[in-house]
């Protein structure tokens, strides 16, 4: 992709989509956008993986993008909303990409403090007559998804039975009664993506859709389906689907990831002797044996990232050739680092190379397509020695965390190590993240942005 | 600096240049090359500064550079040089943009295993007759700086009285004697700096300049002054300096940081209760007081790397206009981070951003001076929430590691963890790092690059 081939290839689709413009009698005929969202993203994660996957040397498909950015993660307090806030959630960092305005943690799709509905990427899409499609590891309500089509408090409300209650993580009573139909309000997440008009919803959370719909006898899938929805629930069926709506969910809540640990091993904490219980200078430490990646056996007849979004692409353009805008998340990087998964996370950030692997391709026969990568927050995972600096002094130097150690493609343990908490599920982190692009970008996308402005380069390209 | 301008003026000063190189019968008038390097400086590290100084919605210096890649830093092993290692240290990633070459932990401009010398870019330059700088805030004769002048086996020997001896961090016995001079060997590396024609070499390490030089009765000082070199000791000294060669030793070791944390405190452990101390699931936690940043008492006289940047370009172009190679760097952003000193890390970066405000002022009246800010490898810091992701449950969630919490200019808590390891000091991380570069890049700095092809893109510019 030459600046060169790129620069004639706009101007000879520019030219052919000027002359259907009077044809359809819009003004969105400026090209697509595919946006994928490595959820937990960092240059730590990217790093980790293309160690193993493609050796230090090597190069993943999303480093060989030829535009680099980096975005600001931006959030606020929803008590104070002139306060910052220096570490995101993924409900208020998609919100960001999705509507332009920075908000608070848990919050989709709707503003800090006076609880306001954001126009997303998504309404302004339909607005033009353009299709959508979200696709997603996680349950297809999750945060990160239902950011881009949903308008709610709180990221908790995922479907009709979940609209009340207590939040065990963000120390917050969940209520979202003032969204209740029945309160002039939206509904539940999963009644919103029904009523969204999004084309393709690809993903997991197939438990969300099960409840009855808010005042009604059907339940919400019931209800999908009347909406002219075609229902799959696993990768045959995807990959036989027809034309038209589709509504694909392929697990009850997240997806089943691709690969996991040796015997499903997590990172581990290292082993001090008796001795250096005692104190911190004497005795011995044993470090937690090395592992290899293995596939994840619950892994069956998952439809991967990639079948997800070629199969989005082929519904969002069978009936025609206009614009559409597709997000593409792999939402298990970040939630396999919460459970310090490193060969998890390594997997799920190979779904992603792959799915942009068909999203290459679809811009090659499509050359208006902009295609960005991105994250939406950090994740605790660092990439440290497996020998510390200190290993030449007889004194055990280990980490406090949990660290895996990782054989890699290149025969080399590669040490991965987690100590943002000693708790259940470690943190998110606030560091700045990497946005990637391809040569359509050249001139939109300049060297760093804020979160939200991402939202508007999106914007700017599919309906300018 | 639009593209447009920046192609102008370089075309425009490319054909003055050309005529000149007629005159002065050279062919290395292509353009100067600042490199600035932030030892340790990865995006966290740039965030962390960035929320304290501008906030997280404002932008640094370097934030506004107009091109963004990345590096990946590579690092193999001594005993098996086709074997990689994941975490560098300043030495060899010094070595790979100084000479192009990857090499192991602890060398300086000498390859892995068969110890030969490497050709560095200052070599090259002082072949075309090009004057060249180093310029940092460590010792001279530390490993960064070191590595664009010297050739020797291991950091350690940075005076004739360090030749032989152990290096109680890398778990190795320190023999430099293969390149002491009575064995043909080009000596230490304080020795190395006044024989290597540095124009302009300033930092701290004056007590690697006060042993005896080897088999002389003169110490390297001494020898210095012999070789031309006018010295100045402080920064008031500095800037009163004239013209010539000149070497500036502000401190015996690392010169002394602008600023520290409140009362010179560091990142400190969580304190947990005594039931928690029983049990993870029971009692409380008490977080370190949060703290300001505040002027380090020890600064005093020295000067800052913007005073020493503008007078390396002063001393490089008061004879003559010809192109130069000058690196400046920013030692303690890595330092201050193995300390857990977030303070003195953020407080080094602010002088990285104003050292490169000095630069991009060159830029303007010389245009094709090409502007390089990277690192050279990752360090411990992380961004944290300062409230953790769980503080709904009635379970103290906290770090294992140290955390500073510290007040920025915005008015919010930032929590900053440290959590490789519990001994003195944190471990350097393998993350990928930041590389960005002026409009004079434009062409020549793709978004992605291993670390060994800075030193191709240096060397393309300056010697094209």
């Amino acid at each position: 992709m030459s600046l060169r081939n790129l620069n004639l290839s706009k101007f000879y689709s520019g030219a052919v989509l000027l002359a259907l413009a009077s044809v359809f009698s819009v003004s969105s005929f400026a090209g697509s956008v595919i946006l994928i969202i490595g959820d937990g993203m960092d240059d730590h994660q990217i790093t980790i993986a293309r160690n193993y996957l493609v050796g230090s040397r090597g190069k993943l498909l999303i480093d060989r993008l030829p535009l680099r950015s980096t975005a600001q993660v931006l959030t606020i307090d929803n008590d104070n909303p002139d306060k910052a806030i220096y570490v995101a959630d993924s409900a208020n960092s998609a919100t960001s990409m999705a509507t332009g305005v920075v908000t608070s943690i848990g919050r989709i799709g709707t503003s800090a403090g006076d609880d306001k509905d954001l126009v997303n990427i998504v309404e302004l899409a339909h607005r033009q007559g353009l299709k959508t499609g979200i696709v997603s590891t996680a349950s297809i309500t999750d945060a990160t998804p239902a950011s881009f089509y949903a308008h709610i408090s709180t990221r908790d409300c995922e479907n009709p039975d979940m609209m009340v209650g207590t939040d065990p993580y963000f120390d917050m009573v969940i209520d979202c009664s003032p969204d209740l139909k029945s309160n002039g309000g939206l509904g539940s997440i999963s009644e919103q993506l029904i009523d969204s008009g999004v084309h393709v919803a690809l993903g997991g959370g197939m438990k969300h859709f099960t409840p009855l719909a808010e005042g009604s006898d059907q339940t919400v899938l019931e209800l999908a389906k009347e909406s002219g929805y075609q229902l799959v629930s696993n990768a045959t069926e995807l990959d036989g689907s027809g034309a038209g709506k589709l509504l694909g969910l392929f697990s009850p809540s997240t997806m089943p990831v691709m690969w996991r640990g040796q015997d499903d091993r997590a990172a581990e904490k290292p082993d001090p002797s008796f001795l250096n219980r005692i104190h911190s200078m004497l005795g011995s430490v044993t470090y937690p044996e090395p592992m290899d990646c293995e596939s994840n056996p619950e892994y069956i007849d998952i439809p991967s990232i990639s079948l997800m979004t070629q199969t989005a692409l082929d519904r969002l353009t069978d009936e025609d050739e206009r614009d559409f805008f597709l997000m593409v998340e792999s939402a298990s990087i970040d939630k396999q680092s919460h459970q310090r998964k490193a060969c998890g996370s390594i997997g799920e950030l190979k779904q992603l190379d792959e799915s942009l692997a068909v999203a290459i391709k679809f811009a090659e026969s499509h050359p208006d397509t902009l295609i960005l990568v991105t994250a939406d927050h950090g994740q605790a995972a660092q990439l440290v020695p497996e020998r510390t600096l200190y290993s030449g002094i007889p004194v055990p130097v280990y980490t406090p965390g949990h660290v895996a150690r990782i054989n890699t493609s290149e025969g080399v343990i590669m040490a991965v190590n987690y100590a943002t908490n000693d708790f259940v599920s470690e943190e998110h982190t606030g560091v700045n993240i990497p946005l990637l692009s391809n040569d359509v970008g050249q001139g939109s996308v300049p060297a760093m942005v804020t979160q939200p402005e991402i939202f508007d380069i999106i914007k700017s390209h599919l309906l300018k």
